[in-house]
């Protein structure tokens, strides 16, 4: 589900199934053929909208879409050159999911994995949070974790984990052309199981008495470095 | 106003001005004397609060602290030598300004400036998502920003503007050891009239079709630059 007008416009027309406009959007008579869909929009009543919107203060436009179904043995099988990955486990604010998912994109990483215990990707908030990313960054969601990172390492992919206790300073390592990165959860970090199949644990520092950075921020010094 | 017990264990004794707990916590028999508070806890039943916190599921301890109160002039008159500053114009969401105040102790900067258009830095949702950081970074609320950058200069700081016009990539800038950051709105980026104030604008390139980055993912992309 993608709201507002902005995302609407964005949406690829293979992907739109329904579009639905509150009868207030439709007095703002706005232009519904930039659009260039070719399903006629459903008018609601502004109430009904109200109901069906996520937001408090919804814009009148709502599209229903299809999701994207990545599977990680597909995307491998076509990525034989340079390959980066964000690889997630258990992160739980759909704001720093949708996040992620938007600076992946500008740093031009191929696709974000994540597992089962991470938010859902089509949560509204996440999707919100994207920007329009999700229609462009490829997301995977895999059902064991340990067995993807082990795949991911034979298929030539060097797993790095950002870690407090890294002992290798981020910016000073040399990073190839097939690499992953693994963001833990927000208020634990990677999991023991997880961390030692990394094959290089990496350390953002930190001044001051700070425990840890929020992990959007950690993903995306990670992927523009 | 700051929840839960790790935050409660992070403020300084001479900001503490109450302390409320409520009766489930009391009966989890918590330590309190690690707080080292010589303020005695109120009890107030779970119910009462449930409608005293800001969150859906509070932990069960409240502290009210007095605000830091700096002064722009006083804090320059005493930074001489090497400065780094963060400043925001018309940041909206709580979450982002709380993770640039977050970010900013991560990097090293010694304070972060904001004008009235940013939303209120002790918003209990800015105020968690610092994870402390509200205790130990300045925090500075300025009336007239475009006066601010101007004193700023004035100063002998370099302004460093982020903007998408940006012609110089930030990553291949010399940045000497006064400094300063200017981060505009989520929506619109900053004004124009800061912008021209600005010495220099730097550009985080972005691949895809992404129009910009989080405000607090390029905030950090800078600082930790």
């Amino acid at each position: 589900m993608a709201e507002g007008t902005r995302f609407a416009s964005e949406i690829p027309e293979d992907k739109l199934v329904e579009c639905f406009v509150s009868e207030d959007y439709l007095k703002t008579d706005p232009d519904l053929s930039v659009f260039g869909y070719d399903t006629e929009p459903v008018e609601v009543s502004s109430a009904v909208f109200g109901k069906m919107s996520d937001t408090d203060n919804p814009q009148g436009i709502l599209c229903v879409c299809r999701q994207d179904q990545h599977d990680l043995n597909d995307f491998l099988s076509k990525r034989k050159g340079a390959v980066r990955l964000l690889v997630l486990e258990g992160i739980q604010d759909p704001g720093n999911l949708g996040t992620m998912i938007r600076t992946a994109e500008g740093a031009g990483f191929d696709a974000v994995i994540a597992d089962e215990n991470t938010v859902d990707a089509y949560n509204p908030k996440v999707i919100r949070s994207t920007m329009g990313s999700i229609f462009r960054v490829p997301f995977i969601s895999v059902s064991d974790l340990p067995g993807t990172v082990e795949q991911l390492k034979n298929a030539g992919i060097t797993v790095y984990a950002a870690h407090l206790d890294g002992k290798r300073n981020y910016r000073e390592e040399e990073y190839g052309d097939r690499i992953a990165f693994l963001i833990g959860n927000e208020g634990n970090g990677l999991s023991e199981e997880i961390t030692k199949k990394a094959d290089i644990l990496v350390k953002i520092p930190m001044q001051g008495k700070l425990e840890s950075l929020n992990a959007a921020i950690a993903a995306a010094l990670l992927m523009y470095r």
